[in-house]
Parts: C-alpha cells; structure tokens; sequence
C-alpha cells in the first residue's frame, strides 16, 4: 500500500494561482499555507492510517449504541483537542473563524485521509451555520461552543422510507406542546446518527409542524439533542464507509426545539444543504487525488514488460498507463480548480446567482471524477488493484456514494438544465468561463456552441430529457476552462512541464 | 432484493435472429432452447440463491485447503450431477457435445446467477478443448472423462509475481527425469486454485522447461493433479468475487506431465485463453442483464415524485431514471449480440481471422458494459443501490474484474490497434459490419469514418497512443452495427417495440 501524502502544494496552487483566492477580503496566504500544513501532518499521521481498519471492521450497532472501529475515539479526541471542529466557528464561540476557502483545502486533505471519518464529523460547519443564519442568540450560545470544541457532532436528518429525493413526503411529526415541541416518527440514511466519539450529538431534523396537505411548507427545522427518546433502530450494510454509520433512528416523544420560522423548515435545511454539497465535490476531489497517488506510486515503482529497446520497462512507461494516470491527475486538479473556483465566488459574495449555478456542477463533476479516477486506479493496478491490499477498491467503494447523497446527480442535472438556465446565473457562467478560459482559442469555441444549446435550452418545454447531456457538457466546459487557467499560471506550480502537458491533453481532447 | 431470472428470451432472439445461429451447422434450435430452459430453472433454482451467501462468506483457507462458503459444494453436486460439466465435452468421452452456442448461452445465465461459483467450475470447457488439441490420446481418456463428469475442476496456472501481463518472465521450472516432470515455483492469482466441490483439481500449468535466455519459447505446458507438491499458500482478499478462491500455489517437486510439444507452451495455453476471453465477455454480459433486471424491478416499482399531471410518478416515469434503464438495457442486449455474432463466426470457421479480430473486441466491449451497466443500476436505485440489500453493488464488484483478468483490457486494446490491424480480419470486419447494419445509413456512415481511420492507422508507427480510443470505436461501432440488426429482427422479439425504441436511442446517439 501507499503512505496517504496530503496534496498540499497542488490544493494551495489552485488556490492561489487558479482561483485566485486573493481577491477574497481577509485572504491570508501564509496562514492558509500554514494551517493546510498543520491539517496534511495530523491527517498523514492519526487520520489516515485508520483507513483501512475502518474499512475492515465497520461501525457496530451493540445494545443500542454505535461502537467506532478501534482508533476512531482515540482520533477524534485529537482532531477535537486541535480546534480542528471548530476550524470555521465565529471566535466568540471558541471557534479559529477561518474562511471556506481554508475549510475547503482541510476538508478535502480530511476526506482523502480517511472519508468515513470526515463523513461523521463534516457536518458541523454547516450545523454552525445554520444556528447563526436561524437560530436565536440563546441557540447560538448553546451550542456552537460545544460544536466548535468537538464535544458535540451534528446530524442531518432528512431522508425517510419513501421520502428521500422527493422530500413532500416527510411524515416524521412535530408536535407543539407549550414552548417545547415533541418529534415522533422514523429517519433513515443518517449519516453518524449515533457514534461513540463525541460526548453529545445534535441532531437537525426536519419534520413536519404542519398537514401533509400542506407539503414542503408544513415543514420545520428541529434541534434535538434528547438521549430519550431517539433509538438507533438499525445501522446499514453498505458497499462503501463502512466506518461511517448510516443509521435508521426512531424518534419517539423525543423532546425538541424548533430554529427558525414555523414552516420555514427547507430553507434553514437547505443552508446545510448547500454546505453539504460543496463538501460532497471536495470529496470527489480527493478521491481523485488519492486514486490517483496510489495509481501513479504504483506505476512508477513496478516493472512490467521491455522498452522498445529490450531494456526492462516500468509500468509508467507504456502508452495506454500513461493515458490512464494523465486522465486521473488531470480529473483531480481540474475537480479542485472547479470548486475553488466556485468557493471563491461563495466568499467574494457578489454574483450569488453564478454560485447557484455551479454548485450542482461541482457536485456532479467532482463526484464523477472521483469514482473514475478510481476506477481508472484499479485498472492500471489490474490485478493487484483488484486486492484490498492498494486500497483502491476501498476509494472507488467509498466514493460510489457521492454521486448519491446530497442530491442524486440525476436531479441536480435537471436542475441544472431547467432552474439554473431561469436566472442570470447561467449568463454570469459564460462571464466565468471567459475570464478563465479566455487565452484558450479551444475553450472560447466550445462556449460558443455551449451557448447557443444554453439559449436553445431556455426555449424548450422537454429540457429533462437533455438535461443529462447538457449538465455534462456544462460541467465539462467549467472543467476546460480551469485547466486553461492552470495552463496560464502554471509557472506558479511546482511542476510546471506537467501541468502543462496535462492541460494540454484536456484541451485537444 | 430481486429474484435472478434468467434472460432466456433475450438470449434465444440474439442467439436465432441477430447472430442467425441456424447458419451453424448442426444447429438444432429445439434442443437449444430445451436447454437453455432446463439450465435456467436450476441456475433461478440452486445458484442464484448461493450468490450473496457466497458474497457475505467468501471461501476460506483453513488447514491448508479452500472451503467453499455454504451451499456451495451441494449445489456443485447437483450440477455435475445434472451433466453440466460436460456440455461441450465429445460424447465417447461422456460429454453431452453441445454447440459452443448452446455453452455461451448456459455461462451467461451461470454468471448471472452466481459469478464465482462459474468462476471455479467454468474453466473446464478449455480444459477439455486443449486436451483435445494438444493431450495425447490416453490424456484424453484420462482426463476427459472425470472433468465432463464433474469429478475434477480444472485451473489455469499462468500468472507469477512479476509476470502477469508479461508472461517472458516465468521462473516456475519444470525439470525431466525420465519420463517424469517435476514442477518448482509459485503461482499467483489461480482462480478455484483449490476448493472443496470436486474430487479432484487438474492443474494447467505454464512453466519453463527451458532456460530464462529462451524466453517465451523456453515454456512448456504441463497437467499437474499431485496433491503432494503443491499447496495453497494463502488466498488474496479482494473487491469482490469473494467466493470464488484466488489462490497462491507453491508447487514444491508436483509430479507433472507435458501436453503438447516442449516449448510449445503458450500456444497450447492460448486454446485455454482465448476459450476464456469469450467467456469473461459473457460475463460481462451477464452483469449488464442482471443489473438491468434488478434496476428495472426497482423503478417499476418504487414511487418517488409526482407525474406532470399531479398523480403519483413511479421512478421509472422520470426521464433521467428512463435514460439510466435503456442504457443499461442497450448495453446488455448489444453486448450479447457481439458476442454471439462472434460465436457464429467461430463455429462457422471461415473466417478465423475475424474472429481473431473479434475476440478482443468482445471482451473489452462487454466487460465495461457489465461493469457500467452496474454503475447505473446504483445509480437508479439511489441511497438504496448503496446498499447489500439490492445487490447491485455486489454485481459492481464481481463484475470490476472483467475488464483486467483474461488481459486487460488496455493490452487487448494495443493488440486491436497493432497486430490487429496487420491481418485480414479487419477488411473482414468491414464486411461483418455490413451484413449487420446495412439497413442503417447510420451505420454505414459510421464504417466510412472508421474504414478510414483504420487505414491511417496501418500506416503509423505510433499507434499505440491511439489504440484506446480506436479500439473503444471499433467496439461500438460492431455495436451499433448488432443494434442495427436487433431492429431489423425486432418483430421476432416478445417486446418489438422496446426492441426498436432501444435501437433507435442506440443508432440516434
């Protein structure tokens, strides 16, 4: 197997370089580089040889509790000691107030470490974020400090039997009784429902304080913390994150507090949503990157075959392996570029529209990429990739999900190709693309045409049916368009030759 | 879950009307699908059901021999009882002497039922096919006869550390004495390298008789059935496929005997190889058919959203779930085709350069269909796919080792660019694809570009750089071609409609 090694100069070069992180206000490049040097050091070191373990042992449902695989608790103490839970928290509450774009290098370094992991603990920036768009100053009091600590994790309970994509169907009732409010009813898919790493969990639950007739606006956003009340009825057998429990819990007369307005329930969710999306792209990222460590590791070290020569080969010097570990690196960098592209937009705040648009690209090309990459991994390794041994099976296993959850690709593609082509945020997308891509003859040709379907797109009543084709394009142009940018600045990169004729190869293709 | 039901229907339209198996000689259809019916029931009855005990099991080494997971060696039983074994094998030799079109449709079902339970009884067929070749005639009445019966499973033994796809650097030695041939070395990666099923294992072993400086013409091909000399050193962990057995062999002074001419080896084991290419091509046929079923089960039933009109939508109504299903029920009805196109050609034996040229393309061709048309069939089933419980993410995981084992497929794909090209076979395939799909102005455009680009091709040296994306465009080109076909005869077929709407989606992309 190969020692997982942080990324760390290629996240701060698409940072600086490729999204051009300075243009944020407060942006600070040497503690960004500092912190991300911190972060690879304790996740290379505690984080990631755990992988495999979890992998191998899972998460267990005994006597009602979920027990982690041997290490997590030990882990998260460490991961909660060093601040690094509250990593986005507002100071005043005991958080390091650093911006996305810093959470976003650590999160992706954190997912590649170890995913399942990062799955229980990543929820509790947007649970911060949630309690300080919605909650009342007293909520806030509650419970940021203990977020930000690492003494409580947060859940995010949406789905239920029947109820998953299409959220109108959520029966879990809320029910008011004086100033408490009281949840009965069943939640499936809660990722870290339960877990034994954490004094305290929290979890976010959206049910219903109205009538079903009432659909999506009879529902409420919850807090909920009770013990009593809230059972881990099942824990699921899953092709991947076997460390990460997905539970099945019950609420039964489980005390609550309602955050935000009365029916107001899918807004405030939708904060930890969006949150949560974003957080599932940079997972796509690392999964690439570490598929793609492991496979060019591999293909470097092995001898296979003879030069045309006769001296002995490396697997790295064949032709077709070399079209496989250029795909994957070009998939890991240009995923990344992607989202600090659009993480960049999030923080400098002023075209909110354009952030609308390419949240869902970056969600759907990212996770694609990660599991391609993946697969691509396993199939250079052949068929050592296909042991557990090199772990890719476990990446490409882990990575499955993520073109799932938050959202099937599916629906975001529609959304895409229908809402997202309603407002202007498909214009500024054009914008975009020509402030990053512009040096490239390649790129400007294809937004032309990308335009002209966009245009045709808007005028037609049975975009679903292109949608597939047209968010895949979509994200394909925001794809080229960044690897011309790598191309432009890659004099910035420790490796300039190779960025090049990486980008070189995405762009003629 | 969803019960396996074997796709017999589709089988019999591609076997009769695509691939027009009546132009074999001595094609008797009653008795084909007389078996093909007999098989079904035992493979929905008794094999099936083993799948994912043998998923959730795995086989084990204990003592020093492989046990089977549960079930498994009562249902062997039953097979070799019912004279299975022996399909394909001479009936002097008390074999049943069935068509390989006839065996083709029998190991796409056994696959679809239980992938690694064919994995250990599906070599035999080679087995038999280079005994009949290259064993001498008390070879033949030796061993014929116990592996048609079922009493010994036959192994492949080729693969070393260090010499896997590049075979020249086999070290395991065979020394004479006398009459005799003794076997050292270890051999990595055999499938059913031991099991407890059978009586007896018949080991095809490759190794060097003569010295490393001869290289590929030093090896020789050996029959080794000692039971003292040869031991399972451990069996490897794996991605999927968990109850069929990857064995590491140490054979230790194995009593063995030469079949076929010293030196003669790899032809001889290319009989066993190119048996087993076909058959991994089945194989991924038989993952794409199953995962259809599965996927298409789950969306015709499932309710999930709302139709235009407000009633209540089920998953299959939505577009991008009825894009995701024909995709899936393309490939695996065009992969078939392929495949039993190139059956029809081989047991026809007129065009053996075609066929050659076919091989390849079948495999790489159906090995990624089975293994994407299991990605989508996650993918339709969303957080569900997810899960054991559906089953599609085992049929993901056993189908991943198609496209490496039997060659990978970037080899196979290097071979179609190169040495391919050299040969008659592709002036053949030009007129195969005629015959196919020149009712398809579609198609014949399609051969135009490709007879062009082909001829560029034989005049590079540099082909290799090319050879993925050209031979990704042969294979669907022969496709396209077979789906041309499909439509043509689609009013044989119980769903003509279906037939000519998935054609259409096919021949229009």
């Amino acid at each position: 197997m190969t020692d997982f090694v942080a990324p760390t100069d290629d996240i701060l070069f698409c940072l600086r370089h490729v999204a051009d992180a300075h243009r944020v206000e407060g942006w600070d490049d040497a503690l960004a580089a500092d912190i991300l040097g911190h972060f690879a050091q304790f996740a290379e070191g505690v984080l990631a040889p755990l992988n495999a373990i979890g992998d191998a042992q899972g998460a267990r449902l005994v006597d009602g509790r979920v027990l982690m695989p041997d290490g997590f608790v030990e882990a998260y103490a460490q991961l909660a000691e060093g601040g690094w839970q509250g990593l986005r928290a507002p100071e005043h509450f005991g958080g390091m107030e650093q911006p996305a774009l810093v959470a976003a290098g650590v999160s992706e370094v954190f997912t590649g470490a170890n995913h399942a992991m990062q799955m229980v603990c990543g929820l509790v920036p947007g649970a911060v974020e949630t309690l300080l768009h919605f909650g009342t100053p007293e909520q806030q009091e509650t419970w940021i400090p203990p977020l930000a600590a690492g003494e409580v994790l947060s859940t995010m309970c949406l789905t239920e039997a029947g109820a998953g994509s299409d959220l109108s169907g959520i029966r879990c009732k809320a029910t008011r009784d004086g100033a408490d409010w009281w949840l009965d009813g069943e939640k499936i898919f809660i990722s870290g429902g339960d877990q034994n790493m954490s004094s305290g969990i929290l979890h976010l639950v959206l049910a219903r304080s109205g009538s079903v007739e009432d659909g999506l606006k009879g529902l409420s956003l919850f807090l909920c913390s009770a013990v009593d009340g809230v059972t881990v009825t099942r824990i699921e057998e899953k092709l991947g994150l076997h460390a990460s429990p997905t539970c099945q819990l019950a609420f039964c007369h489980a005390r609550a507090e309602l955050i935000g307005a009365e029916g107001d329930g899918l807004r405030a969710m939708f904060t930890v949503m969006n949150h949560a999306r974003l957080d599932v792209a940079l997972q796509g990222v690392a999964h690439a990157a570490r598929a793609s460590q492991i496979a060019t590791a591999y293909a470097q070290d092995r001898v296979q075959g003879r030069r045309k020569d006769g001296s002995p080969a490396r697997l790295a010097d064949h032709a077709d392996v070399q079209r496989m570990l250029a795909e994957q690196a070009s998939l890991a960098m240009g995923a990344r570029a992607i989202c600090h592209v659009a993480f960049v937009e999030m923080e400098r705040g002023e075209r909110a529209d354009l952030v609308a648009f390419l949240t869902p690209l970056c969600k759907v090309f990212s996770s694609e990429a990660g599991i391609k990459a993946a697969d691509l991994g396993i199939q250079i390794l052949g068929g050592y990739g296909y042991l557990n041994e090199y772990q890719l099976g476990q990446v490409w296993r882990d990575a499955r999900i993520t073109s799932i959850y938050e959202g099937a690709n599916g629906i975001h593609e529609r959304g895409i190709a229908t809402r997202g082509l309603k407002g202007p945020g498909a214009d500024q997308f054009a914008d975009l693309i020509r402030e990053l891509g512009g040096t490239s003859d390649l790129v400007l040709a294809d937004l032309a045409a990308w335009v002209t379907w966009r245009d045709r797109m808007r005028g037609t009543d049975d975009a679903e049916r292109e949608a597939h084709d047209f968010a895949q394009a979509t994200a394909g142009l925001f794809f080229r368009a960044c690897w011309a940018k790598c191309a432009a600045v890659s004099d910035s990169h420790p490796e300039p030759a190779r960025i090049k004729a990486l980008a070189d190869r995405v762009l003629s293709s």
